[in-house]
């Protein structure tokens, strides 16, 4: 049903078996998601997706789960349902309760409501929102 | 340069100006920025979405930084400039440092990146993706 | 400042002279926009999408000024200021007022919103909802 | 299937019973869509919600069935199936034609088609786009 | 299912089966897809859809093959599933590999990742990337 | 007027500097575009880019002119001026013709209208369009 086959482990290149031992170690679980099976099919690819996803989604000034809200956000907005559900998933995993999924759910909406009036009135940037601070 | 005029203070309707005047109150600044200027030429419109935002961007199960984080993540998605601008603005003025605003970046990049990949190779979500919680 | 020059009309090739002379008549104005100007560099495609207009936006089961607000609330929903402006002018040229723009607006807004909130929550079709009508 | 249960009748909070008594003394009719029932798990987004769409598709500057046709031309454009569906049914409701509805679709291909030229060409705005009318 | 009946051959009116007897010819098979058999409900719209599709995909200064790229490109940030499987199963019968499919799915997520950033962070178009060619 | 600064060859870290070192060796040339001076706030966000870029942009089963067309493409439909331009103009470099971007344009504008076509008239997928190849 998808445009390539999901691959199961025993139909994974050296270079994808490696990467898939990699998620299991770091994710500590068996379970390896279809969209890393989907992109399998190309080993580099499938590598630099999962190491820049351990980057992108390590504790940093921001932490996992707020990282986690974002991706939620930009997947609704992009309207992607495996994403949605995935990282619906991750985010519960990580201890968001359901009150705080349905605040999401309302901003993204306001969002959504108040960008596309901004953009139908063209509303021109106020000056007081113009200007980055100075790099340090 | 708006599709319609930017209003100013004495141009306003008594229904838009007492909206003006809770808006000065809770954000407790003179400043009313042009979204609102411009909305003030539908008083019903003005109001029902300021009320609406101070709602959904009230403190809650989350809070008021994530909140805005969200928002800003949203507008890029939906690519809103004026958006962009001042909720960036309102998450600094929250606190949010330049080193969380380049992070917000990368996720919002990670996941946009990912939700075209997955939308490309149609991915089937994962059973382990398909059950919500049951309602308590 | 456009991807291609924006053509004068002495840098006109006869075809693209021809179906200009063409939208002036139909217009009934000497005026040509700068989209058509641009899209003369390709005479072809100039032809094409200026005789697709011409059909679309004609009366029909829906009068021209229905038409040109659905025109203007897809362009905002594509994020296109150009023809958010072009096409919010065809419609106060036709008649559609500032409340009635306002109104388009709301609606706009509204959609937005509740689009996002469908796809956040990934609500299931209702069985109501899925036959169309049988053919005559 | 959906990121939260469909709430029936019986799963209710009292709040979000009341706005459910409310849909259905305004609509007319028993069956409440699984938007609602979705929303429900919040009772405060539930009513907002409900209140703004009662307000902004009631009949004002533009008529019940022009505001029909302009929800369904956004929830293409956004690419949301559910809203789709649902909003086609009420637009049939309300007395659409099928004509009607296959000219909705030729005016958003053919409005999505030159958003994107333009945007591909980045046409400059002509001065004749640029003025708003103004304010009385 | 869909929004219309999907209509067989011996629904058609004169005018739709024209167009699907011209389709069989160029394309050399009985095999006529969906899409055409939802858009024959209005006969005037499948017959300029289909008369576009033939000169725009058709060989000129770019490819067959690199034309069905980059429709499955636009398909994919459009979001459109069906779209997606039926321009690659067209891109593969062109002779497009599993490998460049892959290749194809970096590039679009790459773009959609940078773009993603560069509207985040409002970069300013560089003077180098202002002018375009004179006309010839 | 951007969200962060734009930097300077003297405001960069090491870390950036060495980024920039690379960039201008691999391109030959001195001139570093304004995208890459915005991430230099985070030199591991500007390196993993850069690295990404350097691999999914190389020659591979696709030829470079190709994927700069399907980069130009996606930018097209995700709304991003900014690419539109600096990648219209590394297309342009490697030596795309102005009839080639025509037609790309054309493309573009035809798989936008009948994307929204399809997802407005909900078209299910044909069972032919279904099946992905076997893997090898």
């Amino acid at each position: 049903m998808s445009i390539v086959t999901i691959l199961s482990d025993d139909q994974l290149s050296p270079e994808a078996a490696a990467v898939f031992a990699d998620i299991r170690a770091v994710r500590n679980t068996d379970f390896v998601n279809n969209f890393w099976r989907a992109l399998a099919h190309d080993p580099a690819l499938l590598q630099r997706t999962w190491e820049s996803i351990k980057v992108v989604m390590a504790p940093g000034a921001l932490d996992p789960r707020t990282k986690e809200l974002i991706y939620v956000a930009v997947s609704i907005a992009n309207g992607c349902e495996y994403c949605i559900r995935s990282h619906t998933a991750a985010a519960r995993a990580k201890g968001v309760s359901e009150a705080e999924i349905m605040e999401l759910v309302a901003v993204v909406g306001m969002a959504s409501e108040t960008n596309r009036m901004v953009t139908a009135l063209q509303v021109p940037v106020d000056e007081a929102f113009r200007s980055p601070p100075e790099p340090r």
